[in-house]
């Protein structure tokens, strides 16, 4: 009955019904007993004719009838006038006349009982308000005689299970996917990819201008189907007010199987282009983003990775973590690889010494062994060297899913066959033995798997998939993470706590004081507030007449990286009393006394706070960073990073490219920042730490703005190492 | 003398001299005269066998000796000893033997005056400390006697020009792309790839541990060499203080020609990876990325787009501007393609009504027409159709850039035909006709491009890119925009403002007062800080005394978006005293008077403040969004969007994965945002705006938080519609 051949490595589900069983109303577009084609003609080739030839083709066997106003006979069948006229009600009528004829053939179907009809003529309401206007008075008739509409301008349905194309597509492969598509383009393109990944549809569905079914009803019936695995959506919009719906039903099509999404129309003139598409405005890209999230529904960003994605989600149980071995072989491979897996979310953890000294007994000593292992070729001689050695990690209860890759396949080495006489196809299955006797994915990359070989289907079909792109291989594993971040949530287990980045550890190096600190930026010519070193109430107080009211009191203290914390910071001082009181306080810290240091230095109000700092790079010298400063410079951390020198050209071209634009552009009625003073801030502090080679670092934080003007009032230097005199200061 | 066949559509450079004629000491590597092998056995087939029957059978011209330490004879050619007993010093030696017996011998090839020398030999620095100081002192010695090394445990060497293939490859396309590339592996994808783009390499060099010659000598070199039109760069790290100088070289070669770069270990791990694998530690990724930059080079991220870039380097002009104009058949790929260039940093502005109508004397009227242009399959009966329309908005100088696409190929209409009786090959051309014409580069995507057509390489030689993905045409588009804004940054011609992103339009609705909103959204259970409306200094004085001080006095005007410009918040009111005249002060504001309606209300001393904001969105309905409040909302945007209901999980998840995650967490020794009750505030909020339909949206801003106590400040309350009844509002 079925022309599927079956694919192999789906444990989920054993038994394949196709949509025969499913109790939902778009059975009667996914397995209907009998079909009638309006627009068929005796006497000339229209498409309503190719449609009725291919259906029959194709070896869809319940009834298929011809519908055409003119009558006559089609390959020797009768070509009845009106659905009305057929010696039984369809289940299905499929509408391919014109955009004129299309209201009256359908409501004439719907008047007859049908219960699902096709529009696949275009014309509607992507192309004009007459159109939706015609649109909606056809739906709302057939809705009312108890007909639902699929389309318009769509490109028509698909069903493996019922052997019925109803596509423009000649030839579909048989498989466990179901798809779910707003245009027909891009399921043309996916169809395209889908061969390059081994991968097969049970069934598709082109939905257009949605003027009746929703998106959803789709994917509901595809959730229902045991023939389905893995349900793929490529969706330009929903329709109006459909949203909290979409997200409550397909969470429970996603609570058994996963659905993979694709949005387009994503930014403002993509939804422009999605408007005048399907005649819909689409919701902001964040929305959509968040609605996917909820849904349960494995969002993916880049067209390129979409059957990636589906393979994945196809063939491996899903991933309880974020933590990935990465073993395989070869240098640039690792590393690049590395890169895609960190870079979508996930880690790729150091390995302990036990598992090195294992993979030790393996490969040889100049072998990487600390993830990514990198075998170094060996793989030519032991092809089981790949499933041997990521035993290893993915034992572990602390690694959650594996990466293996290397230069496999005859496009490198024909004919290879290692020392046991296993050959690159009868080795593929291997690694697949292992994902199931462990239950945590394992995906494979080798740069030849763009092309065909029997050894990379092997391997798909035994269940990892085999991609012949490391940014696939990451999207997928980045999706197998979020599948099964998904199982954890609906049940319950997924914990919320995440790990807090810990501060970067400080290297060694002597931190001059704040007072010296800020004394050096302002010797190298940085401005900044006007500061008193003071030891006694009555310096504090002289200085503070000096500076003009308010102050602020600051204890310089050794090794307290934040002084509000024991009481080092005394803000807003007006007067001599207040600044007098304060350093009597101040003598009163613990570890402090009477000579405390002090500075004091003028309030600033600031109107936003800069972080300019500099440290020294091994390869690049001096490199400066610009950011959002403040105690939000580490929270909401947005900074331009560059390497000086640099013209003042250069430098507002970093700066406007960053993240940190917005912060220094004009808002709320403050100008903006003075890109010109700020570059020559920077240039300054950059020729201070080339006279001085000892300089390791310098923080300023914040540099405070106030109207156009720039002004230091922190500073944090350290030195790489003591300096043989000078000022206090204290080992880092 | 060359097997290089010529690339059309090659106009900077028409004249190809390879390598002779450059003056730099790596023309031995590239272009040497003769070349001696180490590691040629008699009896054994070696490594060294190997090169030494490559590079004759490959069609080297100069001379080949064979050296090895047993002598003998090899294909009927004297095996020397050792490099100095040649007749002749050779140009370049290629070290092939053990790693132990690699320092000597090629410290005897420097001894004897060779200048450049190869180790393709692995087992150095990125083996242990051991073979580290090896590989050091082997250099120091060579340098010493006036050699310079290439690698060790790199994969050779080869070049188009002198027909010399010193690498494990069997045969490289011949093209104007030179290839610097640290590792082999990554060379041999790219290799591939370049094949699906119809792209061949001039020249080529792995240089591995790069313990002496550094990768921007390679890249200097192939930018004086005018068979090289664009360089392309694997790089995983430079060598210790190298990075300036990496800089400025580099952007002397830029200025001249492209060059492409990806960078490998840009993660932690990935820099564990690459540390391992050729010995050096790898600088932060933000570094590296402000050194591309400064330096002119292009970076590219994705290792799958890095071909697709140098194509477009290589086939089109540089992109003077972000505008896109894209012009092609079908839906989807135009609302997919239009994501692709938006989110690729890229503008597709819309087409005015002038270029609208001139579309529409080629187009049926369902057509859109508005950028995208999806001409709707009309190609098919005419080819040209492409260049025609694509030429009207490129012709326009707000436009700078094309892409085109469509199901175009034999894939989709095998054997088609025009009316004019074109085919697909034949009318490839064209578009590059266009781009020679206007100066203004364009591009091609149809999905059928990731295989093989004559037609996809016909267009590719005429000079317009032809990819299998729209991903690859916008990082292209990108990657001409890049190289265009460095050539005008260099010519000093690129203005360093930007547009301000203007606030978003407020659309219809009545604004609440800030008073009643806030009593709004405490009725509703939200938190909020104790607030009094008064009309008189006594009542203002009352409410102080009753609230506590200090308080914060705000006069509730209409159309005032931000008060603080007309002095109509005062903070920090401590006394009756400092109330009354506050309340005086308020009442001399324009347009007040002695009534004038204030707000006394507690003063928080905030230590984080939270945006809280629902708005109703036409598809889902009531959404949420979570930012960073007060004055940053705008400047350092980072939200976390949702769409109630959430449970608390759904809701800690949902805060977790956001860009707000960092600012609610523990930081500076204050506590984390308790998500519990943030989470019970939303949903009090949802509640309010569920049971009121007439509410469209509500900003609560700030939302302080102190301790672990949350308290609204501020709120503003929109209606859709003006109330019958109620207090102050304004029309917003």
């Amino acid at each position: 009955m079925r022309v599927a051949t079956e694919e192999p490595g789906q444990p989920r589900e054993s038994v394949r019904t196709g949509g025969i069983q499913v109790d939902h109303y778009l059975r009667a577009l996914f397995a209907p007993k009998s079909i009638a084609i309006i627009g068929v003609s005796a006497t000339s080739t229209r498409s309503g004719n190719e449609f009725f030839g291919k259906v029959r083709g194709y070896g869809f066997e319940g009834r298929v009838y011809a519908v055409g106003r003119n009558g006559g006979t089609v390959d020797g069948e009768p070509i009845y006038p009106s659905v009305k006229d057929l010696p039984e009600v369809p289940d299905l009528v499929f509408g391919a006349v014109g955009m004129q004829a299309t209201p009256q053939a359908m409501t004439e179907a719907a008047a007859a009982g049908v219960k699902v009809g096709v529009v696949f003529t275009a014309g509607f309401a992507e192309m004009s308000d007459d159109g939706a206007r015609i649109q909606r008075d056809m739906v709302a008739r057939c809705n009312e005689l108890g007909m639902r509409v699929v389309g318009p301008n769509c490109m028509g349905v698909f069903s493996t299970g019922s052997r019925m194309n109803l596509t423009d597509v000649e030839h579909l492969a048989p498989g466990r996917i179901g798809f779910v598509s707003q245009s027909g383009n891009i399921a043309l393109t996916l169809f395209d990819n889908a061969r390059r990944h081994d991968l097969g549809f049970e069934s598709f569905v082109s939905f257009g201008n949605q003027a009746d079914i929703p998106a959803i009803d789709y994917v509901e019936y595809m959730g229902q189907d045991d023939a389905v695995d893995v349900i793929l959506l490529y969706l330009e919009s929903l329709q109006e007010d459909a949203g909290a719906d979409f997200i409550a039903r397909c969470r429970a099509v996603a609570e058994r199987k996963p659905i993979v999404a694709i949005k387009g129309g994503v930014t403002d003139a993509g939804r422009r282009a999605a408007a005048s598409h399907t005649s819909r405005l689409s919701a902001a890209e964040d929305i959509y983003d968040a609605a996917f999230e909820q849904a349960g529904v494995v969002q993916v960003r880049d067209l390129d990775h979409v059957m990636a994605v589906a393979e994945a989600l196809l063939r491996c149980p899903p991933m309880k973590g974020d933590n990935i071995a990465i073993v395989g072989s070869g240098g640039g491979h690792s590393t690049v690889g590395t890169d895609c897996v960190e870079r979508a979310g996930m880690t790729v953890p150091a390995f302990d010494q036990e598992l090195r000294d294992t993979f030790g007994q393996y490969l040889p000593p100049w072998a990487p062994m600390s993830n990514p292992v990198d075998m170094t070729g060996g793989f030519t001689e032991d092809l089981t060297l790949f499933k041997t050695l990521m035993r290893y990690p993915l034992s572990r209860p602390e690694f959650h899913g594996g990466l293996s890759y290397g230069l496999y396949g005859e496009g490198w080495r024909p004919g290879l066959v290692d020392d046991n006489g296993r050959t690159f196809e009868s080795a593929a299955p291997l690694l697949a033995t292992l994902q199931e006797e462990l239950g945590k994915p394992i995906v494979f990359y080798t740069p030849f798997a763009k092309e065909h070989e029997e050894a990379f289907t092997a391997m798909r079909l035994s269940g990892v998939p085999c991609y012949g792109s490391l940014a696939e291989a990451a999207a997928a594993l980045a999706a197998l993470k979020a599948r099964g971040s998904f199982l954890a949530r609906t049940e319950g287990q997924e914990g919320t706590g995440q790990d807090q980045a810990s501060p970067s550890g400080a290297g060694p190096g002597y931190a001059l004081t704040e007072y010296e600190s800020l004394q050096r930026v302002a010797d190298a010519g940085v401005t900044t507030v006007r500061q008193e070193l003071v030891t006694s109430a009555e310096e504090a107080v002289a200085a503070g007449e000096a500076i003009g009211y308010p102050v602020v009191l600051k204890a310089q203290l050794a090794d307290v990286a934040h002084k509000s914390d024991v009481n080092g910071v005394r803000l807003g001082l007006s007067s001599a009393d207040e600044v007098a009181a304060a350093f009597r306080q101040m003598s009163a810290i613990p570890g402090a006394g009477p000579g405390i240091a002090c500075t004091v230095s003028q309030q600033i109000a600031a109107e936003r706070e800069l972080l300019l700092g500099i440290r020294k790079d091994a390869t690049f010298g001096h490199t400066v960073v610009v950011g959002i400063g403040g105690v939000l410079s580490e929270v909401a951390a947005r900074v331009a990073v560059m390497i000086p020198p640099l013209d003042s050209t250069e430098f507002a071209h970093a700066i406007e490219n960053s993240p940190v634009a917005a912060y220094l552009r004009a808002w709320r009625g403050k100008p903006a920042v003075d890109l010109e003073d700020l570059h020559r801030q920077v240039s300054a502090l950059h020729a201070m730490c080339r006279a001085d080679a000892d300089i390791e670092s310098v923080d300023i934080n914040p540099l405070t703005v106030v109207g156009s003007r720039l002004q230091a009032v922190d500073a944090a230097v350290v030195l790489e190492s003591e300096p043989e005199t000078g000022d206090p200061r204290s080992r880092r």
